[in-house]
């Protein structure tokens, strides 16, 4: 398969869409006739460059080829997904659809990124609508994980499982909605909420700005790492599941039902909402507010991903899949580190704080242990190197989003002894910091010293000797 | 103002807020009449000993008392604070305020924990309704800090105040809620949702798991954050929050409406309920849940916490009005740290991982810094620390949840040259880990060394005098 993605139709979705292929490695190619395209991607490629690096603790594939193409057809003959972000009118969604079909591959996915309209729907007219499938994104769409796979009777089933393959390559989840629904799942849920807000905005209840207060020092935190039902399992206590229905059901026939009329939308409402919204975020410019938001979603779900819980564990999953796999060639210093510092590793003087260096060297020490065999298996097994000394020393300074690099080399490896030396690096070849790793090996069981296991030991005191011929790194200058 | 709260029903409400008290140094009164009170009540506790400390950098307050109290009277005799969660009907939450207005202190701020009931339908037949109000927590109430407070006409003005100042010296957020409604705020949203979501099972269309996985890795995470109106805002992008609803508003007409039926709760809908929510979660225990779900929103907080944003700047300013001020005395080496090692502090070997020490030790000299007056508002004014070497030898294993203490001690302070020896101990006097620090003073402005302004110059050589008269740290044993 070629890893050629064709984004119709760019804006914030589309933009995203492009963002997810072309940093996990694939050439994209894009088609949107607006003279504006080129910009407003530019400017949701710049978010997406910024923030999806920094979800993991290795560095992303290189990034594939972007191209703005003149006619649909230069950029979908060559694709092997197709992706279709126009807008939500049907009769632009089956001229786009009969233009996509002509010039398409055999083979090629097709994917509609449509908020409300079903598969079939889309489907209406074509000659290959088995290639079709709604693929639904969430904004932002370079960082949340959530596709909704919506096939239609007619979808293929082998190109829903190739579609589910290619998104889950990409760091994303593909949701399987095995029924097509007005609205699929997800919106459903956020058109209640939206409904629920308008009628409290409109009765003078709440503001903008206390309703997102309700939800975001609330149920929202629940929300982003359980769902509905998990949190609801929990709330039911030992009594289960069904003794927490039997309780709450009823009051779904309470009052609260008068409210599932919809508020008309007069501009007056209209006006009051924006109104409210200014002056709840009107102080920062729409940038800012997604730059706050990319943060902060960049923050939650690497702790998210500290736990391996809820979105962190996709991401976990997905960093397995994206981390190269070689050799380890133990004539040359180790290459230990390549990644992006994360916005979550900074501090108040604006940057990367003093442990977060030694965060960096942890990993690194991992990785050179892994590379002698001491493993994430080798850990379950009952044994692992813990850290008697580090010492860091700082040589300038290094800011979130900035890549590092790290080298590290064994300077003492025999029996239960293990000491690195480490040297972190700009991009640009500037030495950021130095550090020294003294470790002992353990038996996780007694929590004492010992030696490693006997092909731990060997391919270690190799790696050692191998090393040893190298230049001592602590006389380097830079 | 006494700092006594009466909780009048256990359970896992009432647990919570006995905890959030409790751990913030209020005594607590406990009346439940249920035998298993005791047992239940501690279970939450337990749940909140663990997890509440470890959103701050600093210890709370000393516990305050619990006692379990025989009768409502001895309970409420002599409380501040009077919080009502018994079972959700009015007749008995109408007969347990007759029995709280006769025996509470006058100034007293009754609250109840109510979802549905309004609070003039609580206050109906009170003799003292100025002392009433809605206090609405959410789940888990020891981590989550949203309350919504609902006054009636009747209730006082001033009580109202006092009550929002109260539930902010606990961490929480006062959400006042202007005018009573059924259901307050929160719940009407998620009422809407948990709507739909039956819809969506009884029709076959979703299972729990597939439900609670369309949230959570989607508008879960978003919501956590922003709330719903302030990503709809960037949704709307540069044409704005008017442009958003013109353009969506029309999609709350479309047949997604259908929808806003009542689904029948018959019994076979709550068993396939049931039956979903088992085979997602039933694996693991309801405790098993609580602990994964406190682990995350900790987790989750912190990230948060870093980012200063949401909930996170909640917590911030809730830990700077927490922590001891006293005037440093260096005539013994410096209390720089008291506080709990959080969940996202420890790594696959189960214990803190090697760069959390380094974390610790760099909060401790920030501690030191700010003793010698280079604190936030220095900082804030274009001078630092910067860190040139730091270095940790690792003694003994720790934690997550346990208790730390670091004493640092100031080696040299001249000119711009400091250098801080740290002791990291554990509860029992154990000793964790050493450190040293090697920082120079510098301008934020020109990123290079200078000598510290004359006032903090002054302070840190006079400390430097001082502890220079202690024994070598070095030399100590544990």
């Amino acid at each position: 398969m070629t890893k050629t993605a064709a984004i119709i139709g760019g804006g914030v979705i589309g933009g995203g869409w492009l963002a997810r292929f072309l940093l996990n490695g694939w050439d994209v190619n894009v088609f949107d006739p607006d003279p504006q395209a080129e910009r407003k991607i530019g400017e949701v490629l710049a978010n997406a460059r910024r923030s999806l690096p920094m979800l993991y603790d290795v560095a992303l594939p290189d990034e594939g080829t972007l191209t703005f193409c003149d006619t649909l057809e230069e950029a979908v003959k060559n694709a092997a997904w197709i992706q279709e972000s126009v807008p939500e009118r049907l009769d632009i969604k089956h001229k786009v659809f009969a233009q996509i079909e002509t010039f398409a591959p055999h083979g090629a996915v097709f994917g509609s990124s449509t908020s409300g309209f079903k598969p079939s729907e889309l489907q209406q007219g074509m000659k290959r609508p088995e290639a079709l499938m709604v693929t639904h994104p969430f904004n932002p769409v370079y960082l949340l994980p959530l596709i909704e796979v919506v096939p239609s009777p007619k979808t293929g089933t082998d190109t829903v499982a190739k579609a589910k393959e290619i998104l889950t390559s990409l760091g994303m989840y593909p949701l399987h909605v095995r029924k097509e629904i007005d609205a699929h799942i997800a919106d459903r849920f956020l058109e209640a909420v939206w409904r629920e807000g308008l009628w409290l905005i409109k009765d003078g209840i709440a503001t903008t700005q206390e309703i997102d207060d309700a939800i975001r020092y609330g149920f929202g935190l629940r929300w982003a790492q359980m769902g509905l039902f998990e949190t609801f399992r929990i709330a039911g206590g030992e009594a289960g599941m069904k003794h927490f229905i039997e309780q709450f059901g009823p009051c779904l026939k309470w009052p609260w039902t008068k409210l599932m009329d919809v508020p008309e939308l007069t501009p007056e409402l209209t006006d009051m909402i924006a109104d409210q919204s200014d002056a709840q975020s009107g102080a920062l410019s729409i940038r800012e507010l997604e730059r706050l938001r990319d943060d902060n979603l960049v923050a939650m779900m690497r702790a998210l991903k500290g736990q391996d819980s809820a979105a962190g564990a996709l991401i976990n999953t997905h960093q397995m899949q994206i981390t190269p796999k070689k050799a380890p060639d133990f004539s040359k210093p180790i290459q230990s580190a390549d990644r992006i510092i994360p916005v979550d590793w900074t501090d108040y003087n604006g940057h990367m704080n003093e442990s977060r260096y030694a965060e960096a060297f942890s990993e690194a020490v991992d990785f050179v242990m892994g590379s002698v065999g001491a493993d994430a298996a080798y850990i379950a097994s009952g044994f692992s190197y813990f850290t008697v000394e580090l010492s860091c020393q700082y040589q300038a300074e290094a800011h979130a989003g900035q890549k590092i690099t790290i080298e590290s080399q064994i300077m003492l490896g025999e029996g239960k002894k293990l000491k690195v030396h480490h040297r972190m690096y700009a991009k640009d070849g500037t030495l950021l910091a130095t550090g020294d790793h003294f470790m002992l090996h353990v038996s996780l069981k007694t929590r004492r010293t010992c030696n490693p296991e006997p092909d731990v030991l060997k391919q270690l005191e190799a790696a050692a000797k191998a090393q040893a011929n190298l230049p001592d790194p602590r006389e380097k200058r830079g």
